[in-house]
């Protein structure tokens, strides 16, 4: 797993192709992960045609690895085809809720990583598009998803042609708690955040922001309440139009 | 990776304990899954207490891993912890909201996937606990999980102490879409579940149910109309309760 210990996300990629074959065994064998009821309550979408690239780029903001990327995959959250094949068989399906929608995109989310690590362990590089979430409707038109499907994550796949430095991550002790939930006192956040706060490209981006502190460079540019609150309200709509909040 | 593609879920342990260390050292490696603006949405609450998994056990419906584990690991959204640190440092956090939700599930979802794989290349057996969704409510209580956390999966973990069949899974063109998606005819339907259907044992469940077929099962015995939506009205709530949806 040294593969994984050592990993970093891959934004660019050398103009080389992988074989779909490549493609499907990875995502063949990631079925391995953990599924519901062994549903398997997901579908991917694979994006290779630049047309679709050129579409799709918009959608993630214009992130160049979607089109400087071979392979685009999209994963979603599908009870479309269970709830089809349930009611081939004169089965009352009710998976057109809340809790089914979250337990389609567990198992996405789920399927997502173990993709990514068999990808990287296979000497591929991977980034994760968030983005995927921000605009699901969007994303939903061009791909044709139907009803009681959703876009969850979407992956960039290629060889490497970078290796950038491993971003820091937190103290361990920061999100491990014994038995129960023990909020974090003042002392603790300055201790938990301390390595983060002052690593040179962070104080960085507070200066050309013209920011007080590295939380604010997140609140008030990276993820601000605003877009979270638009973007909120179109998730729920969105969710709605799938069919995924017809519970009563 | 052949113990991920070879991997299978682990229900019986050796009454054998795993060191905390080994446990906090694979938490930390897997923390290096991909994570939404290197923010870390998650937390982990360790139940090793015979006490603790008393209370726990009924909140999983007395599954018997939540007591023959000698850890059960609690993994939860948390905005929590990233919240306080904005506060502290006079950032405006806007981040209890749905998006926000779906962004920490998706980073702890990530992190249990990546957790998961360390540890069974490590040489343990772990088991996925969907229940966890069911009611989290009772679970929030009980680990004292405060306002803009949400516990998302519940993983038991020990050394093996069985060897069970690996279960079938779809073959992958079920699953995998070329630029859009395709959406299933009813001779796919039946062409991709028709392994699943024919399996002796799904076979048998039909038999003791007393049900028509295998999907019958799933809709009218495993995962009811019913049951999702009243749990789904519960996930609501609870969602409520713990602040993920203040959007105006």
């Amino acid at each position: 797993m040294e593969s994984f210990i050592n990993r970093r996300t891959i934004r660019k990629y050398k103009q080389e192709d992988i074989p779909q074959e490549k493609i499907d065994m990875l995502l063949f064998q990631a079925s391995r992960a953990a599924t519901m009821g062994n549903m398997q309550l997901y579908s991917v979408v694979v994006t290779r045609s630049e047309e679709m690239k050129e579409k799709l780029s918009p959608l993630h903001f214009g992130q160049p690895m979607v089109k400087g990327a071979p392979v685009v995959l999209t994963f979603c959250a599908d009870f479309n085809r269970f709830t089809k094949w349930c009611e081939q068989r004169n089965a009352d399906a009710g998976y057109d809720n809340l809790l089914s929608f979250m337990n389609a995109a567990s198992d996405t989310l789920l399927y997502v990583q173990a993709f990514c690590t068999l990808a990287e362990e296979a000497g591929y590089g991977t980034c994760y598009l968030g983005t995927t979430l921000y605009n699901p409707q969007g994303i939903i038109d061009l791909l044709k998803l139907p009803k009681l499907t959703f876009p969850i994550a979407t992956i960039t796949v290629g060889v490497p042609d970078e290796c950038p430095e491993q971003p820091d991550r937190l103290p361990h002790l920061a999100y491990i708690h014994e038995e129960t939930y023990h909020d974090y006192t003042p002392n603790q956040l300055d201790i938990i955040y301390y390595f983060k706060e002052q690593l040179e490209e962070n104080q960085k981006f507070v200066e050309i922001n013209k920011k007080e502190n590295l939380a604010q460079v997140f609140t008030d540019c990276r993820y601000t309440r605003k877009d979270n609150v638009a973007m909120s309200e179109g998730m729920l709509q969105t969710l709605k139009n799938q069919g995924f909040l017809n519970m009563v």
